[in-house]
């Protein structure tokens, strides 16, 4: 794989805030104009919540009625049980309970904080967020709509924002793409001295959306970043960079 | 905190093979000026190997004894014995064992594959090479001296690339930090409509390790980043990010 020469990423600032049925590649296609980007021969990262507030991706937590699991969770650590409840219908599998906090595996199989729900940037004080249904199908319908719109050979990525265990912090990860190869494959290459590379699949979709994390400042406005110098290739899903639950050893 | 305008980041390629007693700080800001980089007001992201070589963290395999637990787990898996036991030296605990892989917690406390140890661009076929003894210090000793050397404002992280829980492939990620808080504090601050945010504390470092990883392709001869557009403040040892492990939940 060719490294690239110089990457420069750019704010998508000034898109409005985002409701049920807007159309997103407009307003993004739109931003880019504003901000003088040509969406050609790079990658838009588009942070998740946009996108799931642009699908209906939402739930009114006054119409949730919780069950007693989440009635129990939400009494133990002071936490709404209404959105507990949705924490746990958005899951799989819980994967471990801390204090407050459940890190679930949700219906596609990340395993995140409370299976991606939250409620900050949300369009009322009772609206929780969900992921979207298909991160990777919401990444290329984006792309097919922002090509339309006259976009050429751009890959998009879905970010969130997980935690993460061992470490303290958060770092954007991306959830969907369309266009490029999430991870690289550099099995059989060699390093400088002409021995097999050890450190061989770089998790090229998680880098680039933590790139884009340092200019999404959650509460600057900046909901997708422009980065550009890297031509995408190759293309795929996150969900199949989802490691085996047989491969695992965290589960 | 006030997001970032726009961010470049630049490949300082052309530094030499690294050995043990380099002149680290020099040959870095040599390869800058080649590139007519000036170090000021950015992040230089410099890859461990190199600080590794320079300060001479590596181990002639030909001269480990390896234990009986070393040669166990290298005859199940086809491993170097000798290259198992260096693993087990540098390994505080193991956290798992997988089929070919330990996932160790190392004595700094970082938890991941092999204790960090590789043989990729060693200095010859039976070095091993291991991560800094110290990397905050080791980041805060470099930080010094391209300071020395006419750099201003800078903070300095050093990276490894790591593979994760849950996903396949590998992100680079910060082991040591100076000049940089490594998490950014936004407790407290409220989301665009005025609700506190959920997502608090962004780890700034390890997102600016991973963005900079994008260029760091291991066999290019890349092993730092200059990335220009982000004024650094504030201050922090990486150390102090990693989770308590009675908080942590996947001991």
């Amino acid at each position: 794989m060719k490294a690239p020469k110089r990457l420069t990423l750019v704010p998508l600032a000034g898109v409005p805030r985002i409701a049920h049925g807007d159309d997103l590649p407009q307003l993004l296609s739109e931003a880019a104009a504003r901000e003088k980007i040509a969406l050609e021969d790079g990658v838009l990262v588009v942070c998740q919540k946009i996108i799931s507030l642009a699908e209906g991706q939402t739930v009114d937590l006054s119409e949730v009625e919780p069950s007693a699991r989440a009635i129990d969770f939400a009494e133990k650590y002071d936490k709404d049980a209404r959105q507990v409840e949705v924490v746990l219908q958005q899951s799989k599998r819980i994967v471990r309970e801390g204090p407050g906090i459940l890190i679930c595996e949700t219906q596609h199989g990340f395993v995140c904080a409370n299976a991606g729900v939250d409620r900050s940037n949300a369009p009322g004080p009772d609206i929780a967020i969900l992921l979207p249904v298909d991160p990777d199908a919401s990444a290329a319908r984006l792309r097919d709509g922002l090509e339309a719109r006259g976009a050429r050979n751009l890959a998009v990525i879905v970010s969130d924002t997980f935690g993460r265990p061992w470490r303290e912090g958060l770092v954007d990860i991306a959830i969907g793409s369309a266009g490029i190869a999430p991870t690289a494959d550099l099995r059989g290459e060699l390093d400088l001295s002409g021995r097999p590379l050890e450190v061989t699949t770089p998790a090229t979709a998680d880098q680039l959306a933590a790139a884009a994390g340092i200019l999404m400042v959650k509460n600057a406005g900046v909901p997708a970043v422009w980065i550009d110098g890297i031509r995408p290739s190759g293309d795929g899903r996150i969900h199949e960079t989802l490691r085996d639950s047989a491969q695992d050893l965290f589960r």
